[in-house]
């Protein structure tokens, strides 16, 4: 049995303040960093002992799982980001104010863009200042690689690679894993364990600060067990 | 030409207390936190984009490479952590205050220890409970390979594989690199890239919170320039 455990990144500047945040860079408040390190003591009260953290390239995701591998002391662990962990993209609606963009498109469409499996945002364009193409962090990547804008479909289709490459070939090997990452990176990765259906995935929320242990089989990787810590 | 820049971590709670330390993970104190955060914004100032960072497998190290590339806004690259990077293993000393242990064996033999190149400190005994072989850091390797004390000869001995396989194939890849360390793993790559003899090599005191920068030519790795931040 090996165990992975999913730490979903907490309050950041724009969740304060009610934008849609996506791709953008934004830090964690004082509240989300004391999300992080709450989850980093439960994590060591757990007696969890991590071999292996893997992260976004988003400073958010970052810092909570530097805060929870220094809380557990673990900090020495080896740490892999990957840009396929990032958060859904949220395309033209980065930087938006929700409660705005209701008004402007009418709830329900805000709803269906936030809520379905398969409805995409309206796309950023190339020329548009806050596109990824203009960032560092992506510069390795084929500019058709770079997302404008994704749903969670989307997103589960470059999480999930990562995931057969990088992750499952360490729980295969008996390594426990943390992934610190994003609400819908972690829902699309819970997604694809769990083989929840489309319709039942975008109901699953994974709470902030409270990580989430998946006991697996090290050979098959079937889930055993599930719990919060 | 492609960039080497070494970030030597500041003030331990240890170095505060007058106590050798060695491969003890003390952490920084308040001080050494600023020493780094200031290393990173020096780095920003020059405007050097990172590529890939390299530390140790301490605290002190990791930590110092996260302020640094927190305050540079690089906090996304790549990093690798290496116990080959780590400060030179103390031995018997390790734990033990300066001044007290110049009075138990002379300042002769303190400074002999502390100076000379070749000359090894007391050895830890396996068994003591300050031995690297019951930290959880050291399990994959062979306990004949895990440190009891070291010279800075044998700490480059352990620093040099890590250069030729991890950090140098970067550097003639034409990518930019920091490697946040200690004062002695950092002298044994100074030696190894400078060509700096066994004599004149201990009279090299790398400050902290000042960046190191070494510019190479990017086909032979010869040192073109060198400067502080």
């Amino acid at each position: 049995m090996v165990k992975l455990v999913f730490s979903r990144h907490g309050e950041s500047e724009w969740n304060s303040k009610n934008l849609f945040t996506g791709w953008t860079n934004v830090q964690l408040t004082e509240k989300g960093i004391n999300e992080a390190k709450e989850g980093g003591r439960k994590i060591k009260a757990a007696g969890i002992e991590l071999d292996h953290a893997y992260t976004s390239v988003l400073d958010r995701a970052i810092k909570t799982c530097h805060y929870i591998l220094e809380e557990s002391d673990q900090l020495w662990i080896p740490e892999t980001k990957s840009w396929r962990l990032n958060e859904r993209h949220y395309g033209e609606l980065q930087g938006l104010n929700k409660q705005e963009t209701a008004e402007k498109y009418g709830a329900d469409q805000v709803k269906l863009w936030r809520r379905s499996y398969d409805v995409l945002p309206p796309l950023l364009d190339e020329s548009d200042e806050r596109s990824a193409v203009h960032d560092r962090r992506y510069a390795h990547l084929q500019k058709s690689s770079i997302p404008a804008g994704e749903n969670l479909k989307v997103t589960l289709e470059r999480v999930v690679p990562f995931w057969e490459d990088e992750i499952a070939p360490q729980l295969l090997d008996g390594k426990n894993v943390l992934v610190a990452a994003h609400g819908n990176s972690l829902r699309a990765l819970a997604k694809h364990i769990e083989g929840i259906s489309d319709e039942d995935i975008m109901d699953l929320e994974i709470p902030t600060g409270q990580p989430l242990v998946y006991e697996l089989d090290d050979e098959t990787l079937e889930v055993k067990d599930k719990y919060y810590l």
